[in-house]
C-alpha cells in the first residue's frame, strides 16, 4: 500500500499547482476503522510528517514531524538534568571485538547489524558495526571513567540514531531501519541504587507518554524471552492502539553487573576494595510518534495534543464570506468573475468595505498571534492570499494542529473570536465563541481541555480493550476476534509462552508489578499452577 | 604522543584515591608553547572534554565537552529558525546510486567513505554509504517535495554527525573519523538568492564564531582546486592557531544548479514554466570547540569563554584557611593530627567558630548561586568536602571555567566575595573583592570583560601573523619560519597554488572580498599578472 501511495506522491509533481488540485489530493482517502494500516501511511506523508528515503526501511523525518520530536527531548532533556544525567556522544561505529564482549548481546544483535567492511577502497582489519545499540561502546569508556565511589552515579543520555536490519515489513515511527532515540546509560555503586534508577525513568517515560503524547500505557516487566538481551531484566511502557495491537513505547533495563564483569568496570569503595559496577539503560525513540498518529487521529487525518504539537493554534482569516464566519466559504475574487447584476458604483462601495474588513481582520489576527506566543502559546496566522478559508481549514485539520482560531469582520465588530477545537465532532461541543478581551484564558484553557479529553478518550478505549482469559480457548478466541490486551494466569514457561506465540501471534507484552494470580488461579496453556498475571497481545 | 597518554590514563584506572594522588596526574605536564600539540591533547583529555573511543581516529565527548556542544547548538538554531530554516532529519546510509548522481561530488568524497556491505550475514546488493555528508540523499527527497514557487525557498538544516576515513594524523576536535556538525541545505527560485543564502549564513556564522568562541576569522572564498567538490564555489572562514596554523571553522557552498538538474529538482514558475532550482549548502562543526581550546587555552589548561561555558561561574567556599581567603590552602581537618600546643578548652572554642564559620560560608555560596542562575548566570558551587580550596582552585583552572568567586568567613564578614578571572595573570587585574550587594552587576560585567578580553586578544595576535610577500623566496621563508598567513598576489593557475603546496605545505586558504592586487602585482609564484590576492597558511 505505501509503495502505491508513494508512487502517487510521485505522479503528483507533474500536476499543476491549482489549490482545487493541490485540495484533491490533500485529503485522507480511506476510513480510518476500515483500513490503519493505509490511513496511517496516508497521515504520515500527507501530513508531511516524514518520508521515505534511501534505501528500504529508512525514512526521512520532515520539518512538521521533527519539530514534535524537538518538544519531546527538550522536555525529556529538561527532566533528566534536574536529577543529575548529562548528555554524552559516543561513536557511530563499534568495533566488532567490543560487541562480542557480552555474549549474549552480541547473539541477539548480530542478526540485524550493519557491518562496515570497507573504507574508500581498502577493506578494514576489522568490521565495525553500525551501532544497534551503544551500551558495548559506554561502557569501554565507562571503564576509563570511572575510577572511585566519587565518580558514582554515573548517569550518561545520547540522543543519537540507532539502526537494525529488519526483515518485517517496516512502517514509519514504528518500525523503520534507522530510529532517533535516547539512550541512557547509567552505572552506580550498589545493586539498590541501579534498580532504583530503573523504576524512576520508567516512572518518567510514563509521565512523559502520558502528559505530552496523551497515549496512556500499563507498565511491568518483560518476560525472560522477551527482555533485552544482556539485561537481567526489562521493563517496559506497553500502549494499545484502536486496532487491538500493542506498541512498545520504552524500555528500562536492569543490566545488573553483565556488562560490567565483561568489561571489567570497577571503582574503589569508601571501604577500600575494588568493585564492579550496577548498570542500567533505557531508550525511548520516534515510536512515541507512531502511536500518538494512531491513537488520537481520525478520518480527516492527524489530531496532534497541545503538549507536542508544533502548532497548537492556527488563527484564519475568514475573509469575502458573504455569510457567518464559520462557513467554508470559497475565494471570491473578482478577478475572472463577470458581473451583471450589480451596478459600478455599487461594486465599488462594497470593494471598499471589503477592502477595510482585510485590513482590521488581519490586524486581529496578528493581534491574537502576538498575544498568545507572549503567554507561550506557539501559534501561527495563515495569511496565504490564494487559498480558501475552507482550503485552508481542511489542511489544518489534516495536519492535526488542534485548535483552530477563526477571525471575520463580523468577529472583529463583535470583539470576539471563534475558537474550533480539532479533538471533537459533535457541534455544540467543537466551536465557542470568545472574547478577545479573555483570550489567553479561552486559548490556555481549551488547550487543557484538548489535551485532556485526548488522554481520557484513550484510557477509557483502553480499558475495553483489557479482557480476562482462563483458559486457551477463551485467550485465542478474544485474539482473534477483537485483539487487545488478554489477561491471564501463566506458569512462567517458555514452552506455554511459545505455544501462545505460535498458535495466536501475540507475546507476553507485560508482567504488571502490582496484579498477581490469585492462589488457585492456572496456567492459561498449561493448566500448571498460574505463577505470573500477564498482559497477552498482538503487537507492532 | 597521544597513545602515552591514553595508556598513562589507563594505567591510572589503578592508583590510590587519595586527593594527593589525583592533584598530581591533574596538571598538564607541557607548556604550550613548547609543544602545542601534546599540550592540546592533553587539555582535551584532562579537562574532560573528550576522550579516544572505538577505532582509531573515533572519540566520545564527554558531557563537559557536549555541553559546549549543546550552547552552540542552541544559540544557531535559535538564530536560523528566525531566517524561517527548518530542522529534519535524514538517513545515515546512502545508497551509492544516489551518491554517484553528481559525479565529482561523488569522485571527491568516495576516498574517504565507509561502506556497509552487510546486514547480519546476508550480502547488500547495493552498498550503502555511512554519510559522508547529506546533499545526495537530501536532493533527492527535495525533488520529491519541491512542486513550485510556492515551496521555495526550502530551507532545511539537519544536526548530525558525518564519518570520512581519515587517513592523516587524527586530532580530538580538530580533525575525527567522525564528527558532530550541522549541515544546512536550501533551494530556491533564482540564482540571487541562493547567493545571498551562502553570504547571510557566512555572516552568521563569522558572528558565532566571533561571539561565542571568542575565535577571530578571515572570511572569504576558496580557490577551486579547495571548493567543496560539486559546489560552483565555496565560501570559508578561516582561524589563525598560536603555532601558526589555520583552521577552517566553517563553509558555506553555491551549489548553483550543479546538483538540481541531475537530480531534478524542478518548480513551476509563477510564469508558468518548470524550472531547475538554485541550491546552497553550509556546515560548521565541533571543530570550534578545538579552535577554541588552541586559541584561549595556557599552561594551566583551558580557558573557556564565558559566552559558551558550561559553568561560567564556579563559587569556592573558603574554609580552614588561617589567613587571607585567597590564599591556597589545604585541609586542616584535625583527623589524624596531634595538636600539643593547645589547651583542650582552647581548641574546642576553636573548633565552634569554626563550626560557625563554615555553616555561613557555605550560605552565603548558595545564596550567590541561587542569585546568579536567577540572572541567567551558569553558575555551580564546589561544596565537595575532602579537596582543599587551592586543589579546587587548579581543578577549575584546568578546565577553564572563566570566573572564581571565593567565598570565607572573612569576606562573609565584610559583606564582600572575591571575583578571580581565568584570563589574566596580572595579579591587580586577575583578582577584585565585590560588594554582595552588587553581585550581580559585578560577575556580568566581568563575564563580559573576559568575553571582549578573549576576543580583542586574538584579534592581536591574529594581526602579527599576517604577513605579505611579493615573490617566492619571501613566501617560503616566512612560512617556514613563522608560519601564519602570508598574503599575496597569485594569477589563479592550479599550477602555481600546487607549486606553494608541494614547497611549502601551504594552501590558499581564503581569497578575501575585499582585498585585490594593485593593477600591477605579479603572481608570487611564476610572475605573471597577479589576479587575486590571497591568503596562503599550512593548515590543520
Amino acid at each position: 500500500m505505501s509503495n502505491e501511495v508513494k508512487q502517487k506522491s510521485k505522479q503528483d509533481l507533474s500536476m499543476q499547482e491549482s489549490p482545487q488540485a493541490r485540495e484533491a489530493q490533500l485529503g485522507i482517502t480511506v476510513k480510518k476503522e476500515q483500513d490503519l494500516s493505509e490511513w496511517y501511511t496516508q497521515v504520515v506523508l500527507k501530513a508531511e510528517l516524514a518520508d521515505y528515503s534511501g534505501a528500504k526501511g529508512f525514512m526521512a523525518v520532515r520539518p512538521y514531524g521533527y519539530a514534535i520530536w524537538e518538544i519531546l527531548r527538550e522536555r525529556f532533556d529538561q527532566e533528566i538534568k534536574k536529577t543529575g544525567h548529562q548528555n554524552a556522544y559516543f561513536p557511530t561505529l563499534i568495533p566488532e571485538s567490543l560487541l562480542q564482549k557480552e555474549a549474549e548481546h552480541f547473539a541477539g544483535f548480530t542478526p540485524e547489524v550493519f557491518w562496515v567492511t570497507k573504507a574508500g577502497d581498502r577493506d578494514l582489519q576489522e568490521r565495525l558495526a553500525v551501532r544497534p545499540t551503544s551500551e558495548t561502546i559506554i561502557h569501554d569508556a565507562m571503564k576509563r571513567w570511572i575510577r572511585s565511589w566519587r565518580d558514582l552515579p554515573m548517569l550518561l543520555n545520547v540522543w543519537n540514531s540507532v539502526l537494525r536490519a529488519e526483515i518485517k515489513s517496516t512502517k514509519p515511527f514504528i518500525r523503520t531501519t534507522e530510529f532517533l532515540w535516547q539512550e541512557g546509560h547509567t552505572a552506580h555503586a550498589t545493586e539498590e541504587q541501579a534498580e532504583k534508577e530503573v523504576m524512576e525513568i520508567l516512572i518518567l517515560y510514563k509521565k512523559i507518554t502520558e502528559e505530552l503524547f496523551a497515549v496512556p500505557v500499563l507498565i511491568g516487566k518483560k518476560s525472560e524471552k522477551e527482555k533485552f538481551v544482556g539485561a537481567v531484566y526489562t521493563t517496559t511502557l506497553e500502549a494499545m492502539m484502536p486496532d487491538g495491537k500493542a506498541v512498545q513505547t520504552g524500555t528500562s533495563h536492569h543490566l545488573g553487573q553483565n556488562f560490567s564483569v565483561p568489561f571489567d568496570i570497577k571503582y574503589l569503595g569508601e571501604d577500600g576494595g575494588m568493585h564492579h559496577v550496577w548498570q542500567t539503560s533505557w531508550g525511548i525513540s520516534w515510536r512515541l510518534i507512531g502511536a500518538m498518529i494512531m491513537e488520537h487521529g481520525d478520518d480527516k487525518g492527524l489530531i496532534i495534543p497541545p503538549n507536542v504539537a508544533p502548532i497548537q493554534a492556527i488563527v484564519i482569516p475568514i475573509l469575502f464570506s458573504s455569510t457567518s464566519s464559520s462557513q467554508v466559504s470559497h475565494s471570491l475574487s473578482t478577478k475572472g468573475r463577470t458581473r451583471v447584476d450589480k451596478g459600478a458604483k455599487e461594486e465599488e462601495k462594497e470593494k471598499e468595505q471589503r477592502g477595510g474588513d482585510t485590513a482590521s481582520v488581519i490586524s486581529v489576527c496578528r493581534e491574537v498571534k502576538s498575544r498568545l506566543e507572549n503567554c507561550g502559546v506557539r501559534v501561527k496566522v495563515d495569511e496565504r492570499e490564494n487559498y480558501t478559508p475552507g482550503w485552508k481549514f481542511n489542511e489544518w485539520e489534516l495536519k492535526g494542529v488542534p485548535l483552530r482560531i477563526e477571525v471575520g469582520p463580523r468577529d472583529v465588530a463583535a470583539g470576539s473570536v471563534v475558537l474550533v477545537r480539532r479533538d471533537v465532532s459533535d457541534k455544540s461541543e467543537k466551536k465557542k465563541q470568545a472574547k478577545l478581551e479573555d483570550l489567553e484564558v479561552s486559548v490556555k484553557e481549551t488547550l487543557n481541555e484538548i489535551q485532556s479529553t485526548l488522554l481520557r478518550r484513550c484510557e477509557e478505549r483502553l480499558h475495553t480493550q483489557i479482557s480476562e482469559a482462563s483458559n486457551f480457548e477463551t485467550l485465542s478466541k478474544i485474539l482473534e476476534e477483537r485483539g487487545g490486551f488478554v489477561k491471564a494466569p501463566w506458569c512462567g514457561s517458555r514452552e506455554c509462552e511459545d505455544k501462545v506465540k505460535e498458535s495466536t501471534g501475540a507475546d507476553i507484552r507485560v508482567i504488571p508489578f502490582d496484579e498477581k494470580p490469585k492462589g488457585e488461579d492456572k496456567c492459561v496453556v498449561c493448566s500448571n499452577l498460574g505463577l505470573h498475571l500477564v498482559y497477552f497481545a498482538r503487537a507492532y
